[in-house]
């Protein structure tokens, strides 16, 4: 793919998407949009970028790529006010965290043109600051092509993503928000509740007594609160139907518990540890 | 504190014991106690002890200082096994995750010279191999006295945990165990849950879609199983009690997220990373 590519978005996301193409050397120009001019200088002065724009519009100009980084609730006007601007053969992707509601509100605006991706690269920090060039190495990324989505589009989205070093898999976009929720949304929602559920009743001082264990399941507790509640709430049916389960499970491990079913418990702990292990020894993701 | 130290349990704890008293050149000769002399024979070549041995009562023998470090369930057989055995002077700690019920067992049989401790730190990995010299440095330790403990006793306890690196704090028992299951078993337990929910239910393949999120969140997941079935048996009634307020709380954030409730929603999550925030701006912890 050649041509000009827009970003939207100068965050972790967006900042670590341009710092990959300023690497990758593809000769392809970048503009980079944002509102806070401050940033988009400092991302200018960075070599992220050879354009900068305010102007959701004008940054579109020459772009063959769109690639909006914003959190997902900015997503629907901004297609709306590029949508008259766009090339005929410009594409656009995003990297919102939740692809259903997204893909329902930016395909009527933005036609076939628009295939969504979900790259599962990120972190607890944010901003153009935490932004990395291999964000994206080795980081699984799903693109969501909807059923009437042109192959050739979502060839070129794939590639585009690919080129940035993700490993591509591809589902719909209700797979998607079912799997994110339970793999990328449920932990991250457990790291809230267990920071909350432990430090609201600790006594004082005893959070110094936190070690490893708690503070890797709660490591995700520091991300930014505005952008995940953007997020559970975007992806809220498949994160309550998991955070519902997640509560029938814990509530059956106390009635073992109490019942003394070691036995059962063992088996639950055993297999626990064969999936992990599983895990462990399949290729190492980045943060997500 | 003087004389020679019998370890009982060479695997992750106790082989680190020995290993850090090793480090310390403290001149304490070190025995170590356990039922693979295989297992010994290797400590031996390491340097770990100057003696070996797989009788209970021939390991203390000069001893001033026994360390048990088996897992909890094996403690109350060994205390009954070397008790006719130690030394009028010598003193007797453990590095159970569990202290009432360790303590309401062991204290009858071995009187005021035991005081039970939890040297908060470990790590996912068990056995020998695992074992590291610097694995206590800047751990918390909970101390746990009984209202009836010898002060002195207590007193050179806490110092010889100090002595491997600890950061000491001291509490009752069963206070303890309310906030080890809290800070320590909770967040194990939800790692087992979390892995079982995601990896039983996903699509074949999609266990690659897993992110930092999902790995940092299920790190310990990958225990030894029958230890923590142990740990979790043990401290049932906290553990239960945990797991069915967390379970509570799962609920009530579907219900928030159900309700589209997005700003009690936020306010939770920015409370969560204020905690967070503040934990890893406290001194750091090596895993446990």
């Amino acid at each position: 793919m050649r041509g000009r590519v827009a970003v939207f978005g100068p965050g972790l996301i967006g900042g670590s998407v341009a710092m990959a193409l300023r690497d990758l050397s593809t000769g392809r120009g970048v503009t980079l949009w944002g509102r806070d001019r401050a940033i988009l200088d400092e991302a200018l002065s960075l070599g992220l970028a050879d354009r900068i724009e305010t102007d959701p519009a004008a940054a579109v100009a020459e772009a063959s790529l769109v690639v909006l980084c914003t959190p997902v609730g900015a997503m629907e006007p901004l297609a709306k006010a590029i949508a008259p601007s766009l090339g005929a053969e410009c594409l656009v992707t995003d990297a919102g965290s939740v692809k259903h509601s997204v893909t329902e509100r930016l395909a009527p605006v933005l036609g076939s043109r628009f295939v969504g991706a979900h790259p599962m690269a990120g972190s607890e920090r944010s901003g153009l600051g935490a932004a990395r060039a291999d964000l994206f190495r080795e980081a699984p990324c799903i693109v969501t092509p909807r059923e009437d989505s042109d192959p050739e589009a979502v060839r070129r989205i794939s590639e585009f993503w690919a080129s940035l070093g993700c490993r591509i898999s591809s589902m719909p976009p209700a797979e998607h928000d079912r799997l994110a929720a339970r793999i990328s949304h449920l932990p991250h929602a457990l790291a809230f509740a267990l920071v909350n559920l432990v430090l609201d009743t600790l006594p004082e001082g005893a959070q110094c007594l936190a070690g490893g264990s708690f503070r890797d399941a709660t490591r995700v507790a520091a991300s930014n609160p505005a952008l995940w509640t953007g997020i559970l709430a975007e992806n809220r049916t498949e994160v309550a139907a998991s955070l519902r389960e997640m509560a029938k499970l814990l509530k059956s491990m106390a009635s073992a518990l109490g019942e003394e079913k070691t036995d059962s418990l063992l088996d639950f702990l055993t297999r626990a540890k064969e999936h992990r292990d599983s895990l462990a020894s399949s290729a190492n993701a980045p943060d997500a």
